[in-house]
């Protein structure tokens, strides 16, 4: 069954092709954007042009940045310790590490995981980028690269695998602690999580 | 915190906006365009603008329909039963009944319910349109009025107001059964609904 409008219609097919936007949600969204200000929907329409237009990759680290700003302003800040890349797997990780102000290094952006069954192999992410940023010949001064990929087991391969490559140049490679999340109680761990925990125990 | 890119972070802010999209979902969609061709990218912004150029309200049932085709598809269809009309708050409604195939008559879109404590009154929403349709000056022949709005209080309201101003001109008007729904299971059906279903019966 259609719509009454061949472009509700095509709004509804586009809105649902979006990840986790089922058709109902697409039907919602198409009868706000009806009765939504015309400027209001020509500002989202003109963001996502933009986005395809404007946004282009960091030549350094492989984050996203503005067409205009390469490299990022975080690998050309003067006030970080250039001497640590922290690698993730998208611009997500990047922001959730930003937004704790913690940790105050450079990052490497893959663009992935290595998950032979998706067919991406190691030429498929940026490793060859995050090498030339270590290698004896680049200027970087890279002592130390931590490994901040998500816990599966795409994620432990890729670790594993950059890790086999870093060692031989002498870098001293890391992982972010696997361990009980702050908050959390202890009777509702996993096994897995609760062994790492134990594994990682440190000296208060 | 924001992304490394103003084109990222805008287009986010914009995805932000639309009802049932928080930020993390905002994000991840934002992701997704980043990473979708550009063609695609392009479809949804040119059927946003679409909606907005090309869709307008059916002079009869004031139903959503391109431009170009006004009198919509229904008015003008020869296989409705023309002296039924079916009044719905929402283009989303007449979607709903035509999925059931059952329904043969004809629709008036009232675009809102009266809800005095939001500043809606009768003259905001299309009551005025339906009167033209149903007058005696009018060649319609329209012999039934059925209300088929939402069973909330803004809907009784405005059920109860259509009715006091059709009932004079001769007009049959009805409502749609409240009961309990087909699949249901009666122990868990609420009083009010129990009530107007046993209210409601009907022999067998």
């Amino acid at each position: 069954m259609r719509y009454s409008s061949g472009a509700v219609e095509a709004l509804i097919e586009e809105f649902a092709k979006l990840p986790g936007i089922g058709r109902k949600t697409a039907q919602r969204l198409t009868m706000h954007v009806l009765q939504e200000r015309r400027g209001e929907v020509e500002k989202l329409a003109a963001a996502l042009i933009d986005v395809k237009e404007k946004v282009v990759r960091c030549s350094i680290c492989q984050n996203i940045t503005d067409l205009g700003t390469d490299p990022c302003l975080l690998c050309t800040s003067t006030g970080r310790d250039r001497s640590v890349i922290c690698v993730v797997e998208s611009p997500t990780e990047v922001l959730a590490f930003e937004k704790t102000g913690h940790y105050k290094g450079l990052y490497h952006v893959l663009h992935g995981v290595i998950s032979p069954l998706d067919g991406v192999g190691p030429d498929d992410i940026k490793v060859r980028e995050l090498l030339a940023r270590i290698s004896p010949d680049s200027e970087g001064g890279v002592r130390e690269v931590v490994l901040a990929l998500n816990p599966t087991v795409e994620g432990e391969t890729t670790s594993l695998y950059i890790s086999k490559l870093l060692k031989p140049l002498g870098i001293n490679v890391t992982r972010i602690a696997r361990g009980i999340p702050v908050g959390a109680e202890l009777e509702f761990i996993d096994e897995a999580t609760l062994s790492r925990a134990m594994d990682g125990r440190s000296a208060v």
